[in-house]
């Protein structure tokens, strides 16, 4: 029974439970009303909006509680995009922004706004001189995660937020999966971020903007949080949310280094006791407690269902889980393998033989999961024909990750030099094709228009 | 120590409060993920939308949880006009609903669309008629709350909702104020709510949309809640929420006819033992627990002031009171006195002793405010001018309820047939000169421009 996915939801941190106790009772009345309750109210929102602030690294009138990190990212983009709409209508973003960034840019764009999506290196970092390349004259907002939920790369925000600083573009940082382990770093403009995943409760969200950034409130107004954020404040919440990121932050401090040798060992034994892993993410400049890997000839959510089994609960970008057709979007844009990925992310405290635990138990889940779906054998598959010299194999219709699976099953029966094709009309298969070609030392000549799908080609080397 | 003012928020339910510290260890994880916390959250989910759709009256897939009623209403007006944008850019609503239905409104206006407001009779209520001759071909959305929030005057939803069908218009009812008291009657599209109104927890609302209603979900997609809310739930919150409101049903249905007499008691003993009070909001057609009375010469500001001092949580729509300068828009739009206003909304189980406490206290309270303003008193003012057989009472710079102190003080002095001329620029003295016409049978002739406000003109009738 592990629990290794905070990066989705911590469990509610023990101060914050005791918090949210304590200001049920005081904090149930309308903070705006001048009677004894309200008042009351009125002292527990104020000193919580000054021990988050302080926890941010910024003036508790320029912090504003929004119901969700979500409606954080939402209102500042809009607000921060209006404010400077004399500037122009640009918005950048990277490619490995969270759903919310990316959704919000897509509003914008529906809007008749213009979006560049920065790309980013093999692990998940923006090269900030390519990010301030992105900048132009008609640039309105730049937004920049400080750290990737999927795999845990630390962005350079303190160069992009000095090059935007030079082109007079305020940074959005998303702050969401770092703000636990400190404030972020460098001249940000705005700031988002949200109470669940650092053990708060749900329900609460931060909004920084600093002063001096042109910000207008999108939407229908209203006088709550200085107009920022619509709605009766959910009090409660916002004073355990503050108390608990002063409390995480603590302890943080101490189990850094503990989890970041706990990832360490992660990264070490499941490279070592897995064939055919790709484990990504910078290794270096990374989150503490999170790591991502991805296996091959595995299904996601089969994966998931027999680590769950196990008693081990992580989650996926893979294709092939919950409700999603395609690979996730940060794996896409680091060009690394999608199939059988598994992300770990350590809640603090975690034990250790847990982990441990989760490294013995790992290689069979996986082994098992391809045997079932009879991956890796020698040998050619029944579907593969010689048309003219060049091998096909047929995967229409399949899905993640039996193109690959049929691609491993033929190589072998490529001459060095010659090519096979892959027919597959799957989404992962663009990213999982080449990505096994770079594992396996093959070349991958590129992909073809077909009659269903695409044609993936890929040359022996050796 | 007695809180009279839960329909600004209510002291959270003990169910309420028992469903959230439970659901605080089951329900943190995302209900989104395929592991067993995921699954637990889902289930807690799904059930907690079962009850509150049962208590609402609609298909649980009708329903999603909002951080707010504000948000509610924000989502549900925006969604529906967006969804019905080939019929038309009409919005039709009251003149009395809540501000997040206006500023929804007021947002449309601002994206160029047309809004029609309609006016209400001077108990608070619309009439069906003039609501249905305000539908036009390119209306797209009606909304009309259920009931009041400042007078309590409940609308005819019903035949309002009729007359939308006939006019094939979709209706939002704003039930904030009623649903503790029973579903909404009638054929409603959609209907918005508030979960801090009935004893839930603060940042949970509900938007009811009926299958079948055109609803196109605004700002950045997002997955959760069927794409009208987006962020991550809060889960123990909406649990809550669910299961107080049943409990607050099965209370409020054994609470309703006792509120209802202390109501009564209310009405009759304020009148009785207040001079120059007006009671207003429609005596019959009521919440059970909510009044509202103006009184004359009374500062709004002060009579909470001391109410608070004497043990006693109220609230106003006067202009003098919190931070704004302006009457209600509620009192405004029934034409009744704005000075001196005190809504009283008694909680579930309130004791019959502060009730009564509170009517022993009031008169003095009153009486002692108006001795600190100096009204009423008879004799001339010390600025009155004849000026060519008319007085002239230069209030100019003074705040309600000064002019019409100012004007009280005068009268006397004006010949039967004669007038007098008040020099005002404060905003409520526009709605509270009239008022105090026809509270005390004189004429308001109307109101003149003039170098600084506005000059308005009373004859002496008596």
């Amino acid at each position: 029974m592990a629990y290794f996915d905070v990066a989705s939801s911590a469990p509610l941190h023990p101060v914050a439970r005791q918090a949210l106790q304590a200001s049920l009772d005081e904090g149930w009345a309308d903070p705006a009303r001048l009677y004894r309750e309200g008042r009351r109210a009125r002292m527990l929102l104020d000193a919580a909006r000054e021990a988050a602030a302080e926890a941010v690294g910024c003036r508790p009138d320029e912090l504003t509680f929004t119901p969700s990190g979500t409606h954080a990212v939402h209102s500042g983009v809009a607000g921060a995009l209006a404010g400077r709409r004399r500037a122009g209508r640009h918005l950048v973003v990277s490619e490995v922004e969270h759903s919310s960034v990316l959704h919000a840019a897509e509003a914008h764009e529906a809007a008749n706004g213009s979006v560049t999506r920065v790309p980013v290196e093999r692990t998940g970092a923006v090269v900030p001189e390519a990010y301030a390349g992105a900048l132009r004259e008609d640039t309105a907002l730049a937004c920049l995660q400080s750290a990737n939920h999927e795999v845990g790369t630390v962005q350079p925000v303190a160069e992009v937020a000095e090059a935007c600083r030079a082109a007079g573009v305020p940074l959005l940082v998303d702050a969401a999966q770092s703000l636990a382990w400190g404030p972020v770093e460098g001249g940000w403009s705005l700031l988002a971020a949200s109470a669940h995943k650092w053990g708060g409760p749900a329900g609460v969200g931060l909004l920084a903007v600093r002063k001096g950034v042109r910000f207008a409130a999108q939407g229908p107004s209203d006088e709550r949080e200085s107009g920022r954020s619509a709605g009766f404040p959910n009090l409660p919440a916002v004073v355990a949310a503050a108390a608990s990121l002063r409390a995480v932050r603590e302890e943080a401090a101490a189990e850094a280094g503990r989890l970041r040798g706990l990832v360490e060992r992660i990264r070490a034994r499941v490279a070592a006791s897995v064939p055919e892993v790709e484990v990504v993410g910078d290794p270096e400049r990374r989150l503490p407690h999170l790591v991502t890997f991805s296996c091959l000839y595995v299904d996601g959510e089969a994966l998931l269902h027999e680590l769950d089994r196990s008693g081990f609960s992580v989650s996926s970008g893979s294709s092939c889980t919950s409700s999603t057709l395609t690979p996730s979007h940060v794996l896409r844009a680091m060009g690394v393998l999608s199939e059988g990925n598994v992300r770990i992310s350590l809640p603090l405290g975690v034990a250790e033989a847990d982990v441990d635990r989760f490294l013995e138990v790992l290689p069979g889940v996986v082994a098992g999961v391809r045997e079932r779906l009879g991956a890796p054998v020698a040998g050619p598959a029944e579907d593969v024909s010689d048309a003219g010299g060049e091998l096909v194999v047929d995967a229409l219709g399949k899905r993640c990750p039996v193109p690959v699976i049929e691609l491993a099953k033929v190589i072998g029966d490529v001459p060095v030099g010659g090519t096979v094709r892959v027919l597959a009309d799957d989404a992962a298969a663009r990213l999982d094709i080449p990505a096994w070609c770079q594992m396996r030392g093959q070349e991958y000549v590129g992909e073809e228009p077909a009659d269903r799908g695409a044609a993936h080609v890929v040359r022996r080397l050796g």
